[in-house]
């Protein structure tokens, strides 16, 4: 299970800031705290950048890419600003990401092809709704990597994200589970490796306290670890839960053990 | 997945001067001590109990129960101890437990028919042999169905325990990923909702980093919970690996969840 730094986004006030003073500043301590910690890639997060999504999407990729040479995964909805990443980027790329909505299908799926890159497919349905249970969650999967294909974008180019839903939801524990179920029994289902991504954080969205709320992702992470997730996106800041992620992950391959291995 | 003290073992030295002296009070208080944190059951581990079986076992029986009446695990190899304890009980007992070994499938496991009670049964071949991987792990589990079934002992009565293994040995993660996959695939397999137990401790049996130590246990005992285990003994004095536990359960149970039931 690889760790990729969450940490970056646009959502975050200095980092808003900084994009409206084109400073780069901020975003590069950001990410220099983030690959201290051993991130395996980092997530930028513009969102959809409004009106200037080029300039937008090259100052974010400018700036991360100052200060490491680490896979980005370009976290944005807009299709202009995707295509503005995958052109600026000379770090990897992984597109991140798309669902069945019609024009991400249309407009976003296809760069994978074109950048030759790994995509983030989200199991969410075409009007963006979260599916209610793992059986639906299974039929997306099945009309995503047919749309992959049909997009000539290969299987293994695809990390299905089943969408963690926040614990506050109504039934968030039984759609929590359902993730996990998923995680797990995609490769049988499908007959090959499927790469999967989980981020970690959406499950605590809304909570207060600090404490529970590292409680519960420490313990998700390690499901999620158990459950065989490739990729987990998370706060990697937030040292108890990369610790939980880390020793999870090691407890999950199988693997030669040494005490030395844990954090 | 409830929670049961192993706290209670006479390979503890103050324990073991207790037994000696026959002075109730150092087990008593560790009772309360176990009490105090919520254990749902005491497991009474006695060892074998030399020379004088029946009252050794007494003297625990009746030491536990003077400040407890929650279930009790009777944890001793000998049979004539194992009687001695569900004969002197009031509390509920259960049998911990026996195996494919002749001697306790033929002088314990008549025990849990005879008393009515639950027998924990180790996945461990009739010389004590570890299984190697989980499908000789659901080869013993079979045959501890059938010998159960011809001693009259119910198939809900049989709790399993898949002996979760010390990760130093030398295949110790590949052991403990097969206890997780034969946790998991247990209910499926044998077509009913089988009952099983694992002792975390186990897991980090040898190592010195107590801080290591707990950080692995929590993980596994968050693994464990997912994969639906039915009984988690550990240490309910480690408030680290309890928190996760209960956490753990909490995610792993389909039910409404709050923020109030974290720990």
């Amino acid at each position: 299970m690889k760790l990729i730094a969450d940490n970056l986004r646009i959502t975050k006030l200095d980092i808003q800031n900084a994009f409206k003073e084109q400073d780069p500043k901020p975003v590069q301590d950001l990410v220099k705290r983030c690959v201290a910690k051993g991130t395996w890639a980092i997530d930028v997060n513009t969102g959809p950048l409004g009106k200037l999504p080029e300039e937008g999407m090259a100052f974010f990729i400018r700036a991360v890419e100052s200060v490491t040479d680490l896979p980005l995964l370009i976290d944005t909805s807009n299709p202009v600003a995707m295509r503005a990443g995958l052109e600026a980027a000379n770090n990897r790329a992984i597109i991140n990401g798309f669902s069945l909505e019609p024009r991400k299908l249309k407009e976003i799926l296809p760069l994978a092809r074109e950048f030759d890159v790994d995509i983030v497919g989200f199991l969410l349905y075409p009007d963006s709704r979260v599916p209610r249970d793992a059986a639906q969650r299974f039929e997306i999967t099945l009309s995503l990597f047919e749309k992959a294909a049909a997009a000539g974008v290969a299987k293994e180019r695809i990390i299905i994200d089943p969408v963690v839903p926040p614990l506050a939801w109504e039934d968030g524990i039984v759609q929590a589970r359902a993730v996990l179920h998923v995680i797990h029994t995609l490769p049988d289902l499908m007959g090959f490796d499927v790469q999967t991504i989980a981020g970690v954080s959406n499950l605590t969205t809304g909570a207060g306290d600090i404490v529970k709320k590292a409680l519960v992702e420490q313990n998700y992470v390690a499901m999620l670890a158990s459950a065989g997730l490739s990729y987990a996106l998370l706060d990697i800041l937030n040292e108890q839960v990369v610790a939980a992620a880390r020793t999870a992950d090691i407890l999950s391959r199988e693997s030669l053990f040494s005490w030395g291995m844990v954090p």
